[in-house]
């Protein structure tokens, strides 16, 4: 039996538990509250150290209610007012010992030397999120694999397309990969809503459908229309309806950092000088013909957002594509920004923070109540201040750690685009720390609304390389982690793909039933996150971290879930603080008895607790 | 007897051992090297990882000559191209090991988890500071208490000031604490500059010295002139030359954060809308009488920095007051920018970059061979990539770590600003930690040109609180860490004080002799300094850390200098490929026999060993 070590450290974080407000206006003053486990022992003061235009200032704060030796829970809080003076304002806690010796708590942990700036939580006063964000549980489909409709019988073969039988296995290298087009449409989808019903979800997010010349529609050769091999506008506003009707929401993909070179601005300006697009692009010769490209990939040509044209037509104002498709009757619930990490830097410009900026203003002139996730694929923090996007598409935070706590070891042709030799091999502590690493410098809001995806259309799937018994561990920790879970097409059924090409499955509609007991785990999932709203907005508390399991609660007023995830066998005693009162266990088959936890080979065991109340 | 651990990992800093440029220009490739010990074991490859854009691109690394095993030093060396895409070009080591695991190496350390982008080593495009930054050792004169000219006795005492006698303790807290006048002159300190040669200082950095209200000047009332009780502007001219003269530079404060209200600029707008002045401040009313100040000290308002007036007349340009003093007959070498890190922050603005990026421009365009120094005093390395300030006056990556580690025990008054309820009381392990983790975000440029003060005219003095005997540790450290060594004028007699005015105190001239001891131990230090370059330009080693100790090496093709720092006995056995060849010790009691290092007490120990060079 080992001890639970974290379990008795001291905590905070964004959630309401901890601060009276998580969206102050600038010159507000907010109560930021600290909890302190008695197993930390006695505690003299506390103070925050805020960061007003980077120079520090100290604030006292005071106990509230019984010290932690005296107080029934073994707990006792502290509250500081912290008052807002930056749009992104910066604390820590400073926590003087009894004996003398002295901790700081910023978002990165407990750390008994000073802390970093970027490490520090956060207050925002930028516009929130809406409010259904951090609950959507997200359904990805990439449209051509996901459903035919009868309709699309009808439509001819465009000139580039290889056609696919439904069942064929995604070709994932060479030049057809882009090719192959199995002729999944929107009315496809509205026909299988009733899946995603089944399931639970409430936010469906589709990979483009505007024109282009590819499966998979980054090159769209415009944003002025739906694909007509999809169904055309009209089959667009079709499936939001729809979706709308069943309580889904619908989310669009947009390339920010390049068109297609088949795209019409492209068209209209490549070797064409003084043309209204000329400055849409970055031209690397006066003649407009060569031009930086996505990775050097030709066909991508890189937007130029130095131009004012391409941001009013693009991004900015209520006739820009941004605005457009969010507007009855296609009515999108917001966005998806495809390669946002790059987006408007190139050589010296760095316009990233402009466009993003540009792009959330211009959705909330429309409608407020949208979202606007974008892609970075690695450290995320530096762009997700709350300026602009509401929380990132990234694997460095969940992703890439949980692979590498879960899946069999061996050689890896691909594993996100890192070379390395195999597949990586962590302990959950290393995930811990990882995870911890890669959220330190996220304010709050940004993690709640960032996506944690196991794979998604540009990875390979984790089920074809997990250890035996893993996905619901995988998946369970996906529903409880902070952030909107993530289920990419195919994975309720068990679908495996070597890499983000092959990993683009079709739905095999007529043998669902094969797969009953992966969709009821996934539906399960879904509904504990759905049933138990601390594990949308609650406080992320960790108890235990060892080489084999994770263990951690998520905390509200209502209610708190204690979560165990494991990949080997499991005997560990937490501080009796820990646990806020009695458990009920709600999935899985682990064993809580007073603190210790116990279970056997792989578990995702969650419990219900009790909710917290800070004393007033 | 210890393993020095540390010696054994792989080691990379932006160095000319490791990078082939530290001045590339935008496409310009750069060749990056890794140096790995054989204690380390076998490696297999090694990749950089670079971020252009924020996207990750890998490039496979070459072995350069033999493998560790096989190699005469147990040291290999791996060099890959870095294309340099972005002005602030971000990098990392994948190194993969003959066993399979995989580590990353980043400015932060070697680590077996993913790295943040923050922590990535740099290569950065901007104009590189001067020549002799990194080599210079600074001496900070308080000019009313360093040395009265027979001039001062001539000049009328002004209004605001309370004279005091040269002997006089200065007055540390309360209303006299500004008005306390010694009146010690420019000409003073032209006539004690044998001093500064006596210690072998080479930068002077003179605290403002244009005319204000208080002994400090940071309130002054304009920037068109010296004050001229400290002689005016001839007397600037005469000290500067006299300086140049003698091979040392002479760098000036200027404060961006705010002027003092009695300020020209600020008697023409206050309560007077429509001037031309009027927009160089934050007002909080319409008729301008109500103002943002500086932590609300009402005397110091804080400068607005949207005005393009402002601008022109204090940082940009040739005519602005930034470039007028740098020109003949002034011609001082640099700026100290007080209160950089607040300068154009105010609730929702930043204008910090293009505040920073104009001053260091306008120096560019008067005499590019100046330094440019900002005050950060907490977290600098966010505004420090090089595209302005140079390097940072800060106390958290030096000065407090240091001053934790060898400090008495017991209760204190001031310790930085931070409320500690006594003196911090580091392990050597945890000044290593805070050293790592505050300088992971500064390029190597930064660190070699941010100052490394034990105590400034903002800090009590470090003589007062050091353990017995830690005074040649902490400043045999200063002397040989990455930066830039500081004597503040009176360090050298072993002055002491309680907070940063107690420590303003004079220079008692007529009884250096009393402190002639000290005096040789800092001259010896300075000359260790500047006859060992590998002190001011060599890459950093950790060869070992414990709680009583730090070893480290200083690395260059020329010269390696091992330094031992112990706060206690060591005795600790590092690897045997740290050491370059034979040692010669140039300073210290300690005793290095093959590959051990012993000492009793405190120690500050350093060695001459072979230079380093790695295989073409």
């Amino acid at each position: 039996m080992t001890l639970g070590r974290l379990a008795a450290e001291p905590h905070h974080d964004g959630s309401a538990l901890y601060v009276s407000t998580a969206h102050p206006e600038l010159g507000q003053s907010v109560q930021v509250r600290l909890r302190i486990p008695v197993e930390y022992g006695a505690v003299s003061a506390v103070r925050t150290r805020s960061n007003p235009d980077h120079e520090p200032r100290f604030a006292e704060a005071r106990r509230l209610g019984p010290a932690a030796a005296d107080s029934p829970t073994g707990v006792e809080w502290w509250q500081a007012e912290v008052l807002v003076q930056n749009p992104v304002h910066g604390y820590r806690f400073l926590i003087e010992r009894a004996d003398g010796r002295v901790d700081w708590l910023s978002n990165g942990g407990l750390s008994d030397i000073e802390t970093r700036d970027d490490d520090d939580f956060r207050l925002i006063t930028y516009p929130p999120a809406p409010a259904w964000g951090a609950e959507a549980v997200m359904y990805q489909v990439f449209p051509d694999r996901f459903a035919r409709s009868a309709a699309a019988d009808a439509r001819p073969l465009p000139e580039w397309a290889e056609p696919a039988e439904w069942d064929d296995e995604p070709i994932f290298r060479g030049p057809s990969t882009p090719r192959q087009f199995y002729g999944g449409d929107l009315d496809g989808i509205v026909e299988h809503l009733d899946h995603l019903e089944r399931l639970g979800v409430t936010l469906l997010y589709l990979t483009p459908v505007f024109p282009g010349r590819s499966n998979h529609r980054y090159d769209a050769h415009t944003f002025d229309e739906v694909d007509p091999l999809l169904g055309g506008d009209a089959a667009l506003a079709r499936l939001t309806a729809a979706a709308h009707e069943r309580g889904i929401r619908v989310m669009g993909d947009l390339t920010s950092n390049h068109s297609g070179d088949a795209h019409e601005w492209f068209r209209a300006s490549h070797g064409q000088p003084g043309t209204p697009e000329s400055d849409f692009y970055y031209w690397l010769d006066d003649e407009q013909r060569d031009y930086e490209s996505w990775l050097g990939v030709a066909s991508l040509p890189k937007l130029n957002w130095n131009s004012p044209e391409l941001r009013r037509r693009f991004i900015e104002g209520p006739e820009s594509v941004v605005a457009r498709w969010l507007r009855p009757p296609y009515a999108l619930d917001g966005w998806r920004i495809d390669v946002a990490n790059m987006t408007g830097r190139f050589g010296e410009d760095d316009l990233n923070e402009a466009v993003r900026r540009t792009i959330r203003q211009t959705m909330i002139d429309v409608n407020p109540d949208t979202l606007l996730l974008a892609e970075y694929t690695n450290d995320a923090a530096k762009d997700l201040s709350g300026d602009g996007w509401h929380g990132a598409m990234t694997y460095a935070s969940f992703t890439r750690p949980v692979w590498a706590w879960l899946s069999e070891p061996g050689p890896v042709d691909w594993f996100f685009g890192i070379p390395y030799p195999a597949m990586p091999q962590y302990t959950a502590e290393q995930v811990y720390h990882a995870h911890r690493r890669f959220t330190a410098a996220m304010p709050w809001r940004t993690r709640i609304h960032t996506m944690n995806a196991l794979d998604t259309h540009d990875t390979a799937r984790f089920a074809g390389r997990a250890r035996p018994g893993t996905v619901p561990v995988a998946a369970g920790l996906s529903m409880t982690l902070p952030g909107i879970p993530v289920i990419f097409a195919g994975d309720e059924l068990g679908a495996t793909g070597e890499n983000g090409e092959h990993s683009r499955t079709t739905m095999p509609w007529h043998r669902l039933d094969e797969h009953a007991e992966r969709i009821e785990l996934y539906a399960q999932l879904v509904r504990l996150r759905r049933e138990h709203p601390a594990l949308s907005h609650g406080g992320l508390r960790w108890l235990h971290v060892d080489a084999e399991s994770l263990v951690f609660v998520r905390e509200s007023q209502q209610e708190s879930v204690l979560v165990l995830a494991a990949r080997g066998d499991v005997d560990v005693r937490l501080a009796e603080s820990a646990i806020s009162g009695p458990a009920q266990r709600l999935l899985g088959s682990a064993t809580l008895e007073g603190a210790r936890i116990r279970s056997t080979g792989t578990a995702f065991t969650a419990w219900s607790l009790p909710g917290v109340a800070p004393p007033v």
